[in-house]
């Protein structure tokens, strides 16, 4: 079976197999690990030794992206949240039920924001003191511009806040020429080919420190997270976390490194989308983005018009051709969601090509 | 490597070898997984179908814990915690944080916690809605009586969050007889013989309802967990999931449930307690419980009085024969922490005994 969704991804052999072993997380070969596996994510993140921390936290990228909020923005401050997709709709309601006062910027979700979108709104209230975004929105494929948008915060003291889930490794924003972020978030399972279990975010400890004791909530508490690992010694993660995705991120991470890196794996992604993006539109399917709006981690397609169509029947129906996609989509308008990301590679794009136009002749047989 | 910890624990090749896949969540095979999962936690809860629902929290337990005790008890209201071990205290720190006010009980921690403890202090405050305790602390070994105190609290209209995380499987508490119990909490990867990653609470579904809106965290919100679940049609799991953390724990129901269920693993693994009070007594070591008191997960020993001995060394003097223990301990007074839990048989724990002599001896060698 090829996964093609935007994560959990398709991972290589390696990675399964480093997760078939018991282990204590607190065991001194673990902390050697985990110790590289902190730096590689410092050296990705463009992070600076002694300034930035990665910062663990277990379970979803939804669990890391709410403690990032909690720590970084306080009860009561207010929050700037460009709203073009189904995941920035999540970063706020986190941040409101967390009881933050989210001030929502709507935008088309068909094109990335930029900069020139932000700073009116950022103008017309001069007490927002953050702006939360997404870097890659998986409701449809746009990148939002990150860089361009966190340079021009950085002249007026406007904290960034930034969900890279989905485009941590392939995205570049390198942290140590953005000091307006505060921090980023991205989880094992995704552009570095991990397992699911494990959030990550990366942090100046200067500001972790400033903002301890306003997260309200101990478990999704970075600067609680910072002081433990500081405590331990060896950079202890709090609680009990999921060893086993630990240790096939760190398998993962040796993969990533040995691809090449942020740029290898971004031409990989790159080249897995123009042969999806061609295929599609050769199969006479609309996709939801223009090409210059669509980002490499996952293509969204219209549904076709036909009333015939429904997307659970096609889902299966690809599956038995060995393709999986989404069985749900994020936009207003039906779509059909395809990854791009994970271990596969232009070819295995030619051979989903090839099944997704055998499925849609089985669900919508032409007239005889 | 014999892991001998309370949790991440020894698990079975079966188990292991389960996490060795791909898998996309909303899946319609995973789904028929996942459901035989949920309704096998139920049974093992004593729950009622229709009642009671299993809710999932991906990442520590300290996580399902925090979203049980934000979900069930209302922002400002007051829970009383029996204060007798490290995870107690952490239960009250879970509490105060998320801003409930907590009623802290003081007790020895060398003893389980019974009714006529607690019965004094809801007596001398009738505000106090809820008692929130830990079932078996893990901090000493000390199992407190949560059906007595449960069907104390019955009387009162007071009503208990249980966490269950090292007790679940293994030590009963049948929610159907215990309506004054919200919510009780576990995780995957301690007396269930699973991996870490995923934790669980059993709750009533009226209640969970009726408390929507309460938490101030949506990724730690149960009364969404529930909404989300019943929506979706088939009980999906809010957020990414580790999925092969869930694979792994349908594996291990599988063992569980060929071994005999709660009586059969109970039997075990006071079979191993036994194994292991009987030799470190032989070895001359002080346990920390009398053995009335000592349950069946954890065996808490007191360090060798000798200046010479040193934990870290001991526990790596250990690890060279096999056997790897807690190099922590959570207690006030300097112990050692040796699990009786996981996929180990009373012979294991007869050549842990061994070990842990040869170990001693190389730790504290005997003046010659």
């Amino acid at each position: 079976m090829l996964l093609l969704i935007p994560g959990p991804v398709q991972t290589r052999p390696e990675v399964k197999a480093a997760m078939a072993q018991d282990i204590a997380p607190w065991d001194r070969d673990f902390q050697a690990v985990y110790a590289r596996i902190r730096e590689r994510i410092l050296a990705v993140a463009g992070g600076i030794p002694g300034v930035h921390a990665t910062l663990p936290i277990q379970g979803a990228g939804h669990f890391v992206t709410e403690a990032a909020l909690r720590s970084f923005v306080a009860p009561g401050a207010k929050v700037l949240v460009p709203m073009n997709g189904a995941y920035a709709s999540r970063m706020a309601r986190l941040a409101r039920e967390a009881g933050r006062i989210v001030v929502e910027l709507p935008l088309p979700d068909t094109r990335g924001a930029v900069a020139a979108d932000i700073l009116p709104a950022l103008d017309a209230d001069p007490s927002i003191g953050t702006v939360a975004m997404v870097f890659n929105e998986t409701g449809s494929g746009i990148v939002n511009d990150a860089a361009g948008i966190g340079d021009a915060l950085r002249g007026r003291g406007v904290r960034l806040v930034l969900d890279a889930v989905s485009a941590f490794g392939v995205l570049p924003f390198p942290l140590a020429e953005h000091p307006e972020c505060d921090v980023l978030v991205f989880t094992s399972g995704k552009c570095l080919e991990g397992m699911p279990g494990m959030g990550f975010a990366v942090a100046r400890m200067d500001r972790a420190e400033a903002c301890a004791g306003q997260a309200g909530s101990w478990s999704l508490d970075l600067s609680d997270v910072l002081a433990h690992a500081r405590r331990s010694g060896w950079g202890s993660i709090r609680f009990t976390p999921p060893v086993q995705a630990i240790a096939a991120f760190d398998a993962a991470l040796d993969l990533y490194e040995a691809e090449g890196g942020q740029r290898a794996r971004l031409a990989r992604y790159a080249a897995n989308r123009d042969v999806l993006y061609d295929g599609i539109l050769a199969l006479g399917l609309r996709p939801y983005l223009a090409r210059e709006e669509q980002g490499p981690v996952i293509v969204t397609v219209h549904q076709p018009a036909d009333p015939r169509f429904d997307l659970m029947a096609f889902v299966e129906a690809l599956k038995r051709r060995g393709v999986l996609i989404s069985n749900f989509y994020n936009t207003a308008a039906p779509t059909m969601r395809i990854g791009t990301i994970g271990a596969i590679t232009p070819d295995d794009m030619r051979r989903a090509v090839g099944a997704i136009g055998a499925a849609l002749d089985e669900v919508l047989p032409r007239a005889a």
